[in-house]
């Protein structure tokens, strides 16, 4: 793999698809990571142990998983909601776990109904599991800040709060924090000051990455702000599907195609072709005739004469 | 007036509606802009001196301008391609005239049917009736650096080319120029680029507002580029209704709803009350029932608690 600059880590195949009506087959998933890896994406969060009950669109998720290990290089990112889904996470071989925290504690009873008490009680669970494994079969274990700038249930959300979450779930074990803008509230400034929040607290390694909605618009000028400050890994979603299911009125990751546009054309290399990654988009749009994808790029085209960074 | 950080100059009543097929009735534009005005917007680009054969849409503006400047406190801003449309709009009143310049010569003889030699001559001329009003009844004389970002009919527009069409037109003595997006390929990188160059060699006080295109979804995070840097106004639109006719694809300006959004949430002052502002959206979308409007924000609603620097 090239030197990239930034890292544009996708989330569609699962906070995408986890939001949809429309359950995607196990083959159209493949093609569509596989499509996408082959377009010089470097990470992809593929599914989410969670219950198949609850999420039929991710039951097939350990044979995802399988499938994306046998693309060499890619780095095959999980969702998991707690103990059990990490431990079938790990024995599935996913190179990275993400769990989300919600920063604001009654979304954290709606999204995963724990209080705070019980989510630090099961992270501590988590990383007593993780630490039974040599070292070398340890995949990277990531909390998700949620309703770190707003959230829609409760409002504001004091930055002084996600600092002392992402405080406390660092000195549990845990190797990051990711930053999620899950309500689609958040602004550039925010996004600096809890960054900076975090740096001066928990050390620069702690926190490289965020994961913004583009529920108000904003989402492409969070991210501009992050890559400014030195944030190196971006979540997005192909097509901007997903959002949150319990966040009412959050519509929509930040979409891929915009926010490659934006970086390549800065100048930033992320690794992926652009041209290729429209030709994935479209793969996706027919695999999904009923929903609504998001997006400026596919709509208008490449600018005449655009050549990006990595080309 | 209230001291503002940015100044959110509206389009809307003349980029927004020349691009439309619907003709907005005289009453109902004064009536958009005297809310628009009164919900704080402090500057609106209110109409055009052109052909009211070519744009019907626009055949009220010196009616309009007339409405406009009984708005006190408002800045009435209008647009000239010419010499002649620069006299009418002289003898209306407008605070700011703004010619466009296109930096590509392609894209001149498509919008203006100059080439860019015909254009230094019609701006000296300007310049030089200009120069026969008593001081405090000249306008502001700005020119708009059209497809200063790329071009939509030539592709790459090169900066140094648009460095050296800003020296050329100060020169000439046009008060200030402006960076315009026309066809929506530009980003935040090159926004700053292209401001420092001028900056550099025109001086800081010639350049001092942006006119962006959200035809690939950047509007935003080079707005905000912008005022990282220090242009203090920015040009948007309600619903981001406009683009250029004669750049094909470059469909609409920055939406100002969200702009404002992201501007307020940021702590920067525009002076414009954003409720009231979702209200005048509403206004003109029952207006135009049949033409798209933009925005996030409209239709996800301000977040919960949410409080402005304005407010």
């Amino acid at each position: 793999m090239k030197k990239i600059d930034v890292l544009v880590s996708e989330v569609g195949p699962r906070d995408g698809l986890q939001s949809l009506k429309s359950v995607m087959p196990t083959e159209v998933k493949k093609a569509w990571i596989q499509a996408q890896f082959e377009a010089g994406t470097q990470e992809i969060e593929v599914g989410s142990f969670v219950s198949s009950k609850i999420f039929p669109q991710l039951a097939d998720t350990p044979e995802i998983v399988a499938f994306s290990r046998g693309l060499k290089g890619l780095h095959v990112a999980v969702l998991v909601p707690n103990l059990k889904g990490l431990r079938n996470a790990v024995e599935s071989g996913a190179h990275k776990i993400s769990i989300p925290f919600s920063v604001s504690e009654t979304h954290s009873f709606h999204n995963l109904r724990r209080s705070h008490q019980q989510m630090f009680d099961e992270i501590e669970s988590c990383v007593d599991f993780l630490e039974t494994l040599p070292r070398q079969e340890r995949p990277d274990f990531e909390v998700g800040l949620s309703t770190a700038f707003g959230c829609a249930l409760e409002g504001k959300v004091p930055a002084k709060k996600v600092i002392g979450i992402a405080e406390k779930v660092i000195e549990l074990g845990v190797d990051e924090v990711c930053l999620s803008d899950t309500a689609g509230s958040g602004n550039p400034s925010q996004l600096k000051s809890l960054a900076e929040g975090i740096w001066q607290n928990c050390g620069r390694e702690k926190l490289k990455s965020v994961h913004l909605h583009n529920t108000r618009g904003q989402g492409l000028a969070n991210a501009l702000m992050a890559v400014q400050i030195g944030i190196s890994t971006i979540d997005s979603s192909m097509g901007g599907i997903g959002g949150c299911p319990f966040s009412p009125g959050a519509s929509g990751n930040i979409v891929t195609e915009d926010l490659v546009f934006m970086l390549e054309s800065m100048g930033l290399n992320t690794g992926i072709d652009i041209e290729e990654l429209l030709v994935v988009r479209d793969m996706i749009k027919n695999a999904l005739p009923q929903e609504k994808l998001y997006g400026f790029t596919p709509e208008s085209g490449l600018p005449l004469g655009f050549c990006g960074a990595s080309q």
